[in-house]
Parts: C-alpha cells; structure tokens; sequence
C-alpha cells in the first residue's frame, strides 16, 4: 500500500512539475505600448496590447480605440470594436457624430464631414433630434438682440462673449478684427496658447480683453508677464509692456487695498521705479512680531500664504508655502515637472493673530527680470526693481507647435530664498520684511524620465555683522599692544638670562618669536570668545537677537583669524620644543667612597645616577593632562553625545536630532567655537582632576622625582639659559645612600618618622628646589669642563680620536663636574659665591628677574618645581592651546571631528616621539649617562 | 554753503522717514479668503479682497462673482460688476445665458428659468441664435433612426450612448431604468462618484455597462474593487463581486495575453483560487534574468514599468516605478496627498532585452485582502489569494458628501514591499519572480497641512539561510570538541605545573577556566569568519549567489555567538589577569662585597635592584602594539575613510557615499565582520611592524630587560605556578658592576668588543632565559623562607608585630632568599640540583612538559623570551581579541563606532591601571622593593 501511495504522490508531483512549467512560460506578456501600435491598430486597454482595426478603420487621435476613414459611417459598436460602411453617393458626407451619413449643402471637410462658412453653423438634426436629409448651413444673427454667434463646436447659436459685445454693441468686431480670432482661440484652448498663435496676437488680445474688463484675462496677462521674467523695455509691446500700458491707462481706476502700486482689477506686478525704493521698502519698518527661538512664544516658522493662479490666470485657492520644512535643497526629476501646468503665486507673509488676520506682502527680487535687455536686479540693492507673483516652472512657454507637445524647455525656479535682516540692536527678535528672491533657469529637456535639475529652498536669516566686526577689531588691536609689551619684557628677561646685554638680530629675531607666541594667544582667545559668544547666544536665546554670519564673506574672516592663531601657535611650539631639546643638564652625585682606606675605597655606585637620569628621561614628555583621554572624552561629546549638532545653523539647542530629519549645514563659526570651547573645558577639568585629586593622593611625577633626588643623594641642575636655570637640591639628609636594602629601609623610615635633618639646602628649611641666576663666571667654568665633551661632538673629530680615548675624557669631566659643582653648592669657591633670596611677587609676575648676578649667583625659592618649564609638564597651557587648534583646524579643513580626533593623535605621538628621542639623547650628552640606561 | 546742505539734507531725511513710515503702514492687506465673504459678496481675485455686490444681486456658486437673484436678467458687464434688470410680468423667467427674459411654456425652476420634463429639451433661441418670444420644450426622438435624448445641458437633442442603443435597439431604457441614470450621471461627473449615490446604483451601473462593452467602464470597476482592497464575500454583491460575476459570465471570451486569469476586456486583479497557487507562481520558475551587482552586466536595478489607469479606467500611460531609489522611507506630508487623485497601478517586472520587450506580471500580495471580512493574506504562504493592480492613495472613498468635499478619511499604501527570492544554489543571481506586498493604512485627516503619514517602499532579498546556519553548527561543533581536548591537555599541564596529582573542584574550575578561553576562541573565529564571508561574497559578489540574512530572526543567532564569544573571552581575559597578579617573582643579586676587609665590608648597593625592580615595574603593560594607535586607526578607517559604509545592506562597496542618497540600514552581520576584520588586520600590522621593525631597530622592551639584567649582575627568579616558572639568568660577567661610571664604561666597552665571557647560565652559551620546572622539594624550602614576610601580610599581624621588627625579618628573608638562590643555581645545594635542557618541539606545541621535576629541577631553553607571559606583552593574542569583541559588542549594542573606540579606550585604560597597581603592589611585596623606587 505504502508503495502505491508513493507512486501516486509521485505522479502527482510530476504533473504539478510539468504543468507549473507550462504555467509559468504563460506567465509573461509582451510589452507594447501605445506608441508601438501601428495606424491600423489601436491600444486595448485591457489586454494592454495593440489590435488590429476592422477594415475601413483607422486608429483615432489618442491611438486608444479605432474611427471609420474618411467617407465611412459607424454602423455599428461592440465595445471596442465598431463596424464601418460607406456613406451612399446620394450621402457623401459623413454627420458629425459619425453614426449617420447626409447631404451637405456645401463642400466637404478632409474629415468627410459638412463645412459652413465662418460664422455659420452646421445643422445635421431638427431641433426633435431627428436627422435631416441634407445639412443645413444657418448664419447666426449677430446684431441686436440676438448677439449671437456660433460656439466653439460650430453647430449652435449662442449669445457671444460680454466683452466683445462691450466693445462693439455686437457680435460684430468693431474696430479690431482680433479680438474676435483671440476670442475664439481663447475660449478653444481654454489656456493662453501664445506661442502656437503667430506674433504677439494672443497676448494682446488678452490686453485688449482686460481693457475690456475680464479679471481674469487680467490675471492671464499678468500671468505672462510674470513668464516673461517681469522683464520689458522701453519698446517692444510684449506682455509687460501691454501690463504696464494698462496700468497707465487706468490711473483713474485708482488703486486697491490702499497700495498704490496695486491698481484695481489688475494683478500687482511691480513695485514703483523709483531709485532706491528697494530700500525703503526692505529696511524701513520691522515686522510686529518678533522671531522668538523658544519658549511659548517660539514663532520661527514664519507663515508664508500665497494666492494660487493658474496660467489662465483663475484664481484657485489661498496656499500655505513651505510648511515645516522651509530648508530644503534637492534632486527633483524633470519627469515630475514635465506634466504639471504652471502656477502663479503671489506670496504673502501671514501676520495674523487671532482675528486680526492681516498679511504682508513679500517683496520679491526676480534676478532674471531684465530691462531694455539687461539684468538689473543683480547689482546693488539701490537698483533693485522688486515685484510680486511668482511661478514655480512654466511647462508653457517651451511647448514649440501645440499644447498637446511635450515641452522642449521648461523654466524652473531654481533657487529661491527668503532673506530676513534682523533690525540692528533688537531685543525682541525683531525683522524687516523678508525678500523673497528667485532665480530662474531654463532646463532643456533632453530625457525627461531621468533628468534631474537641482532645486533649492532656503529661508536665511542676515545681520549686519560691522558691529560685531569692529568689536572684533578693537579687541585685537587692543590685547595686540599689550602683547607687543609683554613680548618686549620677555625679550629683555631673555636677554637677562643669557647674560647678554647686546641687542643684535638674535634678539629681534627672539622678540618676533615670543610676539607670535603672544599674538597667537591674543588670536586664539578672541576667536574662542567669538565662537562661544556665538554659541551662547545664538543658541540660547529666546528672542532672535543675534544671527550668526553667513558663510563666505562674513565667516571667511573668522576663519583667517583661527589660521594665523594655529600659525603663530606653531611657531611658538616649535621654539618651546627647540629650547627644550638643547637644556643643559648635569646630576651631582654627593656620594663619597666609604673605605676610609685610601689605597683602595670602593668605589662610588654610578647605579643611582642612572637611576635618577632613567627617571629624568621617563618625566620628559608626561603632561598634566591625559592626551589620548582628551580626544577620547571630545569625540565621545561631540560624536556620541551629538554636541555636533550644536554647530549646526538653526537656532535648536537639541542634542539629538531624529535621523530623518532635514539637518542644515554647519556654521563654521560655531564648528570652530564648540569643540575649541569643548577641549578647553575637558581640559581645564583634567588639569583639575590631576592637581587637585590624582598627583596628591595617587601619584605626582614631578614631586616623585625631586624625592628621588633626595633619596639617592643626587642634586639636578639644569640650565635652560645661559646664566639661568634649576636646581633641585637632592643631598641625602644620611650622608649616605648608596647602601644595601637594610640601611635603605632604616633610612627611609628614619625619615618618615622625622627623626633626621631637613632636605632643604639651607638649614633648617624644607626648599629643594630653586630657579637660579648664575653669574658669567660660573657659566665661563661650567663650559670649561664641558670643552673637550663639546669637541667631541664637533666637526674636528679626527684629531681629537688621536689625542685621547674619548672614554677617559667624558668620565674626566664628569668627575671634574661632580667635584666642581659640588664645592660651588657646599660655598667652597670664594669666587663662586650664591645667595638664596625668595623671589618678588611682580618678579614672578612678570617673569623676570629684576637683580643680576655680577659677583654672586642667585638661588630663589622656588616651591612651585618651576623646573617643570623645560619639561611638557610646565607648558600645558601651550600644549593644550596647539592641540585645540590643531583639532580645530582640521575640522575647519575636513569637516570631521574624527579625523581631526585621529590627526590630533598622530601629531601628539609624533611631537612625544621627537621631544623623546631628542630629549634622550641630549640627556646622555650632557650628563654622561650611556643611552643603554635611559630605557 | 555747507550748513545750507546741511539743512537740505536734513530736511530731506526728514521726509524721507516720514513718507516711509506712511509708506510702510500701507503695506499690509487684511486677509480675506473666498470663504470670508458673505453671501452678498464676490471675492476679487485682482485686489484678493471680498467686494460688495450691486443691487439684486448675490455671489455665485464659486463666490468669485456676483449673479442676480432670482427673477432677474443681466443688463450689462463692466468686468466683475455686472447690473441686474427685473424681468417683466410677461416674460418672468431668465434665460439659460442669463441675458434676457422669455415666457416659460411650463413652470419655473427654482432658479428662474423655464423648466421642461425629463426627455424634453428647452429651445429658447431659433436656429439662427434669435432668441424666442416664448421658449419650447420639444421632446427628443428616441426611436430609430434618430435615436436622441437631450445632452447633459438637456437644451439640445443628442444621439445618445451607443451602448444604450445596443442593450435597446433605442434610446429608451429597455429592461434596466438603472442604466440611463447610471450613464447621465457617469456623464456628468465624469469619474464615478459611488459614495454619492445611493446604495451602489455607480457601481451596478458600471458593471452593466462594462458588460455591454465599454472597456473604460470595465477598468473604472476593476478600479472600484482595487479601492474595496480586492474583498468581496460570498453573499455580498459589491464591486469586486460583479466583477467576479462578470468574469465567469464572459468565459466564452476567452483570456487575452494567454494568461487564463486574465480575461479579454476586463482588467486583470485575481490570480485563480486554487490551493497553494501563490507558492507555484512565486517559487517555480526562476527570472530569466541573473541579478548581477558588478561589472557590466550590473543589473540589480529591477526594472518595473506600470500600466498606469485612473479612477475613471482611463488608461493614462506606462510608467517606470521606483526609478534609482530603490529603498526609500519616508514621511509624507498629507496635504500633498488630499488633492491628489488616485491612481491605478499593473506593475510588471521589465524583462526587455533589446528587441525583445517582454514583461513579468508582478504577483500582488493584498495584506487588506478580505474574504468574508477575514484577512486571507496574513497567514501562510500557501493560503495567499495573490491579485493584480494596486493603487498608491485612495482621496474618493473617504469624501462624504460630494466630489467638492474634501476627504475626511484617505487609504494610503502605507508600506510597499518588493520581495526577490533567491534561487538556492544559484550561481548566477537567479531568482524566483519578485513579490509586490502593499499594506494599506486608513488615515483620518484632522490637520491636512501639518499631518504626516509615514510611507515606506523597500526591496528586499532574501535567501534560504537553513545550509548557511548547518554549516556554521558542524564547525561549532567540531572546533568545540576539539577545544575540549586542548582544555584538558591544558588543565592536566596546569596539575603538572603546580605539583598536585590530586583532581579537585579546584581542577574542574580550572578546567572550565581553560575551556572558557579556548570555546571564545572558536566562538569568535567563527563568527569573524562568518561575518568576513558575507563581507567578501556579499560584496564582493559579480552575480548575486548569497545573499545577507535578514534583520530579525536570522541575525539573532548570529548576535547570541557574538555574545557568547564576548562572555567567555572576558572569562579568560580576567582569569590570565589575576594570574599575572599573583605571580612569583625574586631578584638575585649576584654582587658580593668589595672590601676583602672582613671587619667593614662596604655594602653592596641595593640600588642596582631598584633599578631593574623598576623597569620590571615599567613593561608589566607594555604591549606587542600601540592599543591607542589601534583605535584610533580603526576609527580612520572606519568613519574617515567611510569603511563603514561596506556594512549597508546593499550590495556595493563605494567607500564614500554621495551625502544626500539615501542610505539603507546596517547589516548586523556586516556591522561585527568589518570592524572584527580591520581590528585584526591592524593588529596584525602592527605586530609585524613592532616585530620586524620596531623591535629590532628601534627599541625592545623585553630584550632591554635581560640585558640590563646581565649589566646589573641580577637574576630574576618568576614562579608563576607553584613549580613552575621562568628564570633570567643576569649573572654580570665581569663580577662587580656595583661600580663607578668609569669601570662601567670600560665593562660596556669590553662587552661589545666581546673581549669577555658570554652571560649564558651554562658555561660559553647565551641562553640567559629559561623556563623551569622546580622540585617540590625546592619550592617548599622557597615558601619556608618566606614564610615570616607572608605572615606579616596575614591576619594574625598583631602576633608578629610583638615577634620581632618587620624591617629585619624582611631584609633578614631577602638575604636568605638571595643567598639560597644564589646557591642553587651555583648548584651548591646537592638536594636542589637541576638540568639544563632543550624542549621537545611536541612540548612546545601543546605547552606541556612531559618530565616531571622528581628528583632534579629542569631549566628548558628559553630564546623566546616566553617569561613575558606573566605579562601583558606575552598574551597579546588574548587582549586583541578581548578589544575587538568589546569594540565590536559596544558597537553592535549602540550602533556607533565612536562609542565603541572611547569605551574600549577607557576599558584598556582601566585595565591597565589595574595592572600596573596591583601588579606595583605584587612586585613590592614578593621582591621586598619598596613600592617608592617602583615609579
């Protein structure tokens, strides 16, 4: 059973394969269109194919059903298909409805069909509907009362238009033959067909019929007009000349709703020629209500209604315009356009509150509008001719035989913006009335289907930024001088330190470098002030009453201001790089042999001077912020937490913006601003962080080494300048350290229980560490000792390899140094005297030391391990002020806070790089260290 | 002169503001709308503003003109106004044109003018346009051969629809009074106003009509079912059911295109009603063309071309759909919508190859479709009732009283659905026939100008995942039983290692321990395999052959391994972590004291230790790569360089997308394999470079360490398990180097002029790393000398506090330990001696020894310098692949990049904190370093 059950399922399923494939071949139709019928075939709808026709038959205008040929009558219909036969010699011509066959009393059509004379109609029925043996042609009786002319169809009497019966007291066209054809076309057509008429005759036979009182033939030609760009010359009668004609002429018709550029039953079109009017009338009187950003009151969506008019100037409704989405650019495919019929708006801004419903109307700037052939709202704002009612894409114009063609061109508005200028110095958000201007392009349509053209809507928002920019100005010219000061003190307490009192080009050249340094920072702080300024209170405020610059001209100062700030950073960087990377350093061991047995002491461990140059090395490059923890925290802020969209140009303050929506571009004031405000801030919080919280109770670097330096009975000094420098105090309060763990430890807990002496240089204090101003002397005996280690490095090494093994040399020296410095801290040397003086306030201030050291050496206090300076550590304002504009200016450059994130990285590990290997080996130059050590 | 200007200028000023300000006040309008003016008002559409009608007047119909009431004539235009006249007693009615007066035959109507019976026509002018004293009405002929009836204006005899003639042989209704009114009405409105009539009367007629052979009627009813949403019911006689009745009842006319569903003048909207039929039109037979994404055949741009029809069956022409933008979602405004009229929609997939235009009905799945009001096309496939024809937006159904009227409710296509099917096994992007599913919405329209509908088109392929899903479970399941044998070699050299035969809970937990790191591990390479597949064949694909799985389901399988490798590599992760916290660790140093004076021995400095304690300290968490560098070079990649983009779900791999094109979402499964993929590539790079390069040019940590070892004379003593561990041999060897800056300068020089010993352990070797394998014996004598010092850290402290002063045990236990080690690998212990010995190569495979240290301890060969497995250096492996499942799970958890770069910054930043402290703290208390030399 089981078997016989599988064969039928598997004969069932050999069917249900074999029939599902003859299936599926039915299962495709062949494509034809319309247009791909032949003339004998018509398009059935149904069978979306071509038919052929029966004979006799042809197929009609629309291709979609079949008409008897010439001479042929219906006889019968069935559906779609219809039977033909040959109207009788006794009955040439074919009746109108095509269903019965007559005698005509005159010639016959090319359709076959009964002809009359013009102004005669054609009678095929008696008034019962019954047909006549033989057509009759009936003249219809023009004159009074009748008035009566034939309708458009030519088969009935019918009073004729008002107008012309205005004109003439008849049917009859009295002075112009024209109007009567125009007339006619115009009621044909039903749309102004003006270019499918010869000349200008369509349009001026709406003129005339305007005269003639027709509003809506009015609205038509102003309607052209508009087609026309509003442009017209001094001769040439088209449909602005014929619209400016009649507003002449009918002056004493006199104006509508109070504005005299509006004159009754015509469109308004224009505003006056009067020079300057463009002015008066943009910038004289604000808006009643104020934009206001938030709050109850937010009103920033400015209403925009327009009246709607068609081509054939029908009024059709009132519109709103815009709606939410007033900033939109984009792609609109011209097949979307190629079908619509042109529309006319006069475009208003809606005042209404409540019942008082009032609109303004929104002066408009047609940039194609010409006159006498030239284009004459591009220039000056004083020049402008403004004017009302625009169209959005005439589809008309382009249309080249009939309207039943498709357009080889069509006009697009292309670009149209409403421009508001806030009022100077408004509180309350207040505008001037808004321009409306519109730009126009002429698309040839080459593939409609896939054409695109570029279409854009903007709505803006201007201030006039003079304000703004001599504020700007006065503030850098300003804080420029005083930086001019400051960099000249800075020069002379350069000057100071190195002992020089010649001002030769070094100094200008060290006085240009400090003035960019100072300049930057003047740059750096206004352009900051700026941005956050724009920031503040653009963002935050609830009445419109600042507007951020515009991109390009007003933002592109801005912009130079952030360029030369990162130039002059720059080169400020590299000097503080360059003067650190050539510190003169040297660690005095104040260890001694122990065995006081002379012939053999022990000799000194050197492992303590490693220990504290390894360490030395490791502090170069630490900083008091963390970097990497720097970009990490601004991108997370701007790119997670979507501060980004801070930057952007709309006056909304959210951080998350919904995916879909429309997001404006960015201002580059604020782009700059934000994340400039943003780095400082994170910044200024991990400086915070650092010295507040982690270097006291976690660990400090710089503490801890000046710690070591006690601990392994080694003092530091450094000279960052000639005859100035650092020295940190680092003799063992044990006498000795270089001990085993046992003696260290006891050491070390003698210490913590303060059972021992105090570090501090002097006795009795607790200062270790000193900026030192050295005398002339001292500097001469220092590079004394350096001489043969600084020949070695120079160019004469040749014969410098003969005189002796480089090895003993350096270890001579150090020794040399060792004891050297060691008896010019112990006072050992009469003539290499110091004093220890605590340092002014105003000297601190300024930064210069007022005394100089002829005789004797000067040691201040200097609690604050000012020695940091020729380390990162002591110049994170810099640091952190080079990397805010590098962060900054390659958002500026890229527009991506990422890659500014990444290059930032890049630049911050390349300048450690350097400064570290550099630094390294400057070290293991100056202090004898072998490299190998420094790891 | 000047002061003179002055004035004038003044002056001027002064009537400029004034006149401006008058000016400025004129330029405001009330708004008045049409429907503002009251009933003796028109609205003039010149000045947009309602104006009074003249006397016996009233507004007309559309307001914007006056007419006179009723009973009176026009006497004359002057363009909108017009003057009424009343007609005299003898002529009381108004004539149709409204100009004259004429006697009435009959009564009036309500308007005033004459009215005739239905059938009958009003004859108010002669042939010849003179109007009549008296008007007629004259009755149509309706019989043969005249055939008339009076036109819609019902003033003329017409002849009437042809087929009316052909149901009656004439223009009397013959069997159905219906239809007349039908046509009249049909006529008139032109489009079928169903709502509006009474019960269906529109749509009987209709039906009627089409079977009588009007192939417009035919398309206008199909349209009517389309808007029911194809339902119909067995009872119910509505448009989709006549339509059904007119399709069995027109059987003998056989089907038109060979399409048996599809039958000659009717549209088509079903497919048949057999059982299963939608899964043998859908997955039969599959397109004859391949999808293809690359090259020049690129072709997954479905073609499809619409026949497009109208509410009123007129057929308007064929359209392409959708066009570029395939997968669109968007919110649309309804405003746009409710003037909109509703069109008709035969999609076809266009299959035209050159000459030969074919096209591919599209089968239509209606979720809205109803049978007996229950939805049929939500369940199972083969329940499907697949249709034909679908519309976009339904604005007639919802108008309630008139065509005028404005719709309260409209139907929109809320979601359209392209479904291709792939053809499993395909090789050359074959699919089955595409599937269209529409969902209809119903929206009810309160606010038409702000409302919005969200409306969505989108493509979508989709494959059978069930093979994909089978293989990726026989790799889980192989890899996995394979770990688990790798798991317990691990844990049975785990026992070995810590000298305990003994399987406990302990060794089960250490088990599960191994187990966790090696299934992440298959885990992970897995799924990064997956991901990378689809990545590459996905993308990279010419002919479409996979396609990616669907959000939803077939994602979620793949997110749970993700999980599930994530989870148990952080297992591991934490588990090597508290490893490296605990491990062993002892410094021997080899320097004895100098002085052979036995009464005072100078101390051997314990600063050598420190130093190399130090560095120890400084490469616990240094790494293979730069982790930092890592981040931020995926994120270049990622978000600069716009990799992002290849996980969209579409097929093409353009790095840079265009800004304003759409964007489909992320595939998840692409969103894990691109990063996981770019991670370790990176990682990968910069292993090889750090390796290669870096390490051999530049610096390496790791041979820095055993080098400063042998120059320090120190050895270091790592015991990560309790008998097992590492030794670095760092025997000086020139016997002191506790020694001033000249000897060890000249001890460096003589090293690297090889005039010395080499450093190896065994004499005239290198070899100065070792692993080793302790006696059981060796540890507990290593453990009793530490005993005191891990007292001290236990809990009975106040015990010891009382024994003795920690200090001393402490150096007391250093000493000993130093002396103990130093003996035994000077081999001076006979009880603890050991062999130097070479790995197997199969030992090294598997990480296990296969002696068992019984009597001797056995030092293996080390070159690799495999002690770098207490730190982080040695297990780069496991955080890489840690980093890249946390990235990859933050991203695929927040679907942000950047996110997932901070947080893993801030993870490998905490973590190496921890590291560094804990480990800071370990070293301290095994080495007895003080934790202050450790900086």
């Amino acid at each position: 059973m089981a078997t016989g059950k599988l064969l039928v399922c598997g004969l069932a399923l050999f069917l249900t394969i074999k029939s599902n494939l003859l299936h599926s071949q039915q299962f495709t139709i062949s494509f034809q269109r319309p247009s791909d019928c032949g003339v004998e075939q018509f398009y059935d709808i149904s069978s979306q194919s071509c038919v052929k026709c029966g004979p006799n038959q042809s197929s009609s205008a629309t291709g979609l059903s079949c008409e008897c040929v010439t001479g042929f009558r219906v006889l019968a219909t069935n559906g779609a298909s219809i039977t033909c036969q040959q109207c009788p010699l006794e009955k040439p011509a074919v009746t109108e409805d095509g269903y019965g066959c007559i005698l005509c009393p005159g010639s016959l059509t090319e359709q076959g069909t009964c002809q009359c004379l013009s102004g005669s109609i054609l009678v095929e029925r008696d008034v019962q509907g019954n047909p006549l043996e033989e057509a009759r042609c009936e003249v219809c009786n023009g004159a009074e009362p009748a008035l009566s002319a034939p309708d458009s169809y030519g088969d009935r009497c019918q009073r004729c238009q008002a107008s012309l019966i205005n004109t003439s007291q008849s049917c009859m066209c009295g002075s112009n033959i024209l109007v009567t054809a125009c007339l006619v076309k115009y009621t044909i057509f039903q749309i102004p067909v003006y270019l499918s008429v010869p000349g200008r005759s369509m349009c001026t036979c709406l003129c005339l019929w305007c005269v003639y009182t027709n509003l809506t033939a009015c609205q038509a030609l102003g309607n052209m007009c508009v087609m026309n760009m509003h442009s017209f010359s001094s001769v040439a009668n088209d449909a602005c000349g014929l619209y400016n004609t009649i507003f002449r002429a009918t002056a004493a018709l006199g104006s509508t709703q109070d504005i005299s550029y509006w004159r009754a039953n015509l469109p308004w079109l224009y505003y006056g020629d009067q020079p300057g009017l463009a002015n008066r009338v943009l910038q004289t009187e604000p808006l009643p209500t104020g934009f206001s950003f938030k709050g109850r009151n937010r009103n920033t969506d400015i209403n925009l209604v327009a009246a709607v008019y068609n081509a054939r100037g029908d009024f059709l409704q009132w519109e709103k315009v815009g709606g939410n989405n007033l900033q939109v650019k984009q792609e609109v495919n011209l097949d979307a356009y190629s079908v619509t019929s042109p529309l006319f708006y006069d475009v208003f801004v809606d005042l209404s509150r409540g019942e008082d419903m009032r609109l303004l109307p929104l002066p408009t700037r047609n940039l194609n509008q010409e006159y006498n052939r030239k284009f004459i709202n591009r220039g000056n704002l004083n020049d402008w001719y403004l004017s009302r009612r625009v169209l959005l894409v005439d589809t008309l114009s382009g249309r080249e035989k009939s309207l039943g063609s498709l357009p080889k061109v069509i006009r697009i508005a292309s670009s149209i913006m409403i421009g508001f200028q806030l009022v100077p110095g408004t509180q309350k958000g207040q505008v001037f009335p808004p321009l409306l201007s519109v730009t126009y392009s002429d698309i040839v349509i080459t593939a409609p289907n896939t054409q695109t053209v570029s279409v854009s809507f903007a709505v803006e928002y201007e201030m006039d930024q003079t304000e703004a920019h001599m504020k700007t100005d006065i503030a850098l010219g300003v804080l420029g001088g005083v930086s001019v000061l400051y960099s000249l003190v800075k020069t002379a307490s350069w000057k100071r330190r190195i002992g020089s009192p010649l001002i030769d080009m070094e100094t200008v050249l060290k006085f240009l470098l400090f003035y960019a340094g100072d300049l930057a920072n003047v740059f750096f702080f206004i352009t900051v002030g700026t941005g956050l300024y724009w920031l503040i209170f653009y963002k935050a405020q609830h009445f419109v009453s600042v507007l951020l610059p515009l991109p390009g001209l007003q933002e592109e100062r801005f912009v130079a201001y952030v360029g030369c700030a990162f130039a002059l950073k720059t080169v400020q960087f590299l000097h503080k790089l360059i003067q650190q990377l050539s510190v003169d350093i040297f660690f005095i061991d104040w260890e001694r042999p122990r065995g006081k047995a002379k012939h053999d002491p022990s000799p000194v461990s050197i492992w303590r001077t490693y220990f504290v140059a390894n360490e030395w090395n490791e502090i170069q490059t630490i900083r008091k912020i963390s970097p990497t923890f720097q970009i990490m925290a601004v991108l997370f802020l701007l790119e997670v937490l979507g501060f980004s969209s801070l930057a952007l140009r709309d006056p909304w303050s959210d951080l998350q913006r919904p995916p879909q929506s429309y997001s404006p571009p960015y201002s580059l004031t604020l782009r700059y601003g934000l994340p400039a405000t943003l780095w400082l801030c994170i910044g200024l919080l991990q400086i915070i962080f650092f010295t507040a919280f982690h270097e006291r109770f976690v660990e400090d670097k710089i503490r801890q080494f000046v710690d070591l330096c006690s601990i392994s009975n080694i003092s530091v000094l450094l000279l960052s300048h000639r005859c100035f420098g650092y020295y940190i105090h680092g003799r063992s309060v044990h006498g000795h350290t270089d001990t085993n763990m046992e003696e260290m430890n006891i050491n070390l807990k003698r210490e913590a229980e303060s059972l021992c002496g105090q570090r501090g240089l002097l006795p009795n204090t607790d200062t270790q560490t000193f900026q030192i101003s050295i005398t002339s002397r001292l500097r001469l005996q220092y590079d004394r000792i350096l001489e043969p280690l600084s020949r070695r490095n120079g160019p004469s090494r040749l014969v410098d390899a003969a005189s002796g093994h480089p090895f003993d040399q350096s270890t001579k020296a150090y020794h040399t140094m060792n004891r050297f410095l060691g008896s010019v801290i112990d006072h050992a040397h009469r003539d290499m005297e110091y004093v220890v003086r605590d340092k002014l306030f105003f000297e601190r201030v300024i930064g210069m030391e007022f005394m100089e050291p002829m005789d004797k050496s000067i040691f201040y206090n200097d609690e604050s391990h000012s020695f940091s300076d020729v380390l990162f550590y002591g110049n994170e304002a810099t640091l952190l002020i080079f990397d805010t504009l590098f962060f900054c200016v390659v958002d500026l450059g890229a527009q991506s806070f990422i890659l500014a994130g990444v290059l930032t990285y890049f630049q911050q590990m390349i300048f450690r790089l350097i400064r570290n290997g550099i630094g390294r080996r400057n070290l293991a130059n100056k202090t004898l260290v072998d490299q190998r050590f420094l790891i």
